[in-house]
């Protein structure tokens, strides 16, 4: 009756609405009290990116974006709003592809991510004229938002993930990944082990903060009003000293740019 | 205390080492009984590959394989076995990168998946000279599961999703994902949705069992004798009348072939 592996994804309720300043931190620790499930140590939280931009002020009026002569012709091309593909452009570091009859911009963000429009956000966000842009440094918002449940909890240790869904490569639909991390250990590394047979496993690294991301939005997705899931019972490493950066694959290896 | 999502992941243990002709389904229900969490409606079972290719007597020999002129030029440069690049070849339907110096094939496989080396995989197979090719028919593979588990439990109405471990564009890691499913909606469609502020959400599309397939992996991927997870608690749909092809995005709306 005991002795397998059982993991819990349980969405925290209950947040209200996020606006720049908010005590993130202690709105997630209240909550998840609140709703009989008290952070413990060794629970990871699934924070989706939104929150985390709402709370640190990176909601943008699109009224005061001047668009460069470049993003004007591409939306006219694109049937877009100039302002927005300015915007895209702005907080873009490459485009990765470009598809301008059906309106499509892969670029690469700042941090790296290769996503579409860089990651820019209008819904969910209050009033049309306002979108909402990806967290400055993603895993530093992780690192604060840890410590400070840290010390609202007499120091429990959580793992936090920041997520966004993205689209995929050769895939239809969009996932959740992680765009910004503390605490928690990005890949389970299984080169070099063998399996029962003595043999190199192929499946040699797994992506688990992703993967942690993914579970996540069983219980935030359906639910916009459950902007963060805790991951209980997940056995994991701790250690994450250079962020998400490790998970980002360099352009000189990728087939894929 | 209640009123918020709750999911549980699941580690099926106690499945032996799987050879053709094995009973699967029959194997997943006893060993999830033994452990006290016996299957029940509306659970999703997760299994991997690799016991699914096993009972369906997916091995090959390579020792059987003769390989192409091509086979054999392109594995010399790679450094690789001539007859597992056959094989590589011959279960591919096209190749959509190669890296010769890196040793790297990315292909699509006849059921249309893109990943390493058409999925075969040699590790935990019995023998040096094996090798593990996917299911012919994964969809039909979960389908059959998916009608045994009612048979063996009186009825209970079982979802299934066949996971494998693929690469990713863009990201360092693997991650898992579909190859096939049953009684289970492959997506969650919010296009045309409005959200709270009556706008357009950005993620349309959310690709549900991709994402089932990647929270099973906590359970599944550290220890190799978890060949299936179960998922309960997450509300989903049950059709899947399609089976797993419209996840995988045609070559002509894909920009990354």
């Amino acid at each position: 009756m005991s002795g397998f592996p059982r993991i819990e994804i349980i969405g925290i309720t209950g947040i209200p609405e996020i606006v720049e300043g908010d005590d993130l931190s202690k709105m997630i620790v209240d909550a998840a009290r609140d709703q009989g499930t008290p952070l413990v140590d060794k629970d990871i939280l699934v924070v989706t990116q939104k929150v985390v931009s709402k709370s640190e002020g990176r909601l943008v009026n699109i009224n005061g974006v001047v668009p460069s002569a470049f993003a004007s012709q591409l939306a006219a091309d694109m049937g877009k709003d100039a302002r927005l593909v300015e915007l895209v452009l702005q907080e873009s570091r490459s485009i990765v592809r470009m598809d301008v009859d059906r309106g499509v911009m892969i670029t690469e963000t700042k941090h790296g991510f290769v996503c579409a429009n860089a990651g820019i956000d209008a819904s969910n966000v209050p009033g049309d004229d306002w979108v909402c842009l990806l967290p400055v440094d993603s895993d530093r918002s992780a690192r604060g938002i840890r410590q400070a449940i840290a010390a609202l909890t007499g120091g429990a240790e959580i793992g936090i993930v920041i997520s966004d869904t993205f689209g995929r490569a050769w895939r239809e639909g969009h996932s959740n990944f992680a765009i910004g991390v503390a605490g928690v250990e990005l890949m389970k590394d299984y080169r070099g082990t063998l399996d029962a047979n003595d043999r190199e496993l192929k499946a040699t690294t797994i992506a688990v903060v992703d993967e942690l991301a993914a579970a996540a939005e069983m219980v935030t997705a359906k639910a916009i009003n459950v902007p963060v899931a805790l991951i209980r019972g997940y056995e994991h490493g701790t250690s994450s000293p250079e962020g998400i950066k490790p998970m980002i694959r360099e352009r000189s290896r990728d087939l894929f740019r």
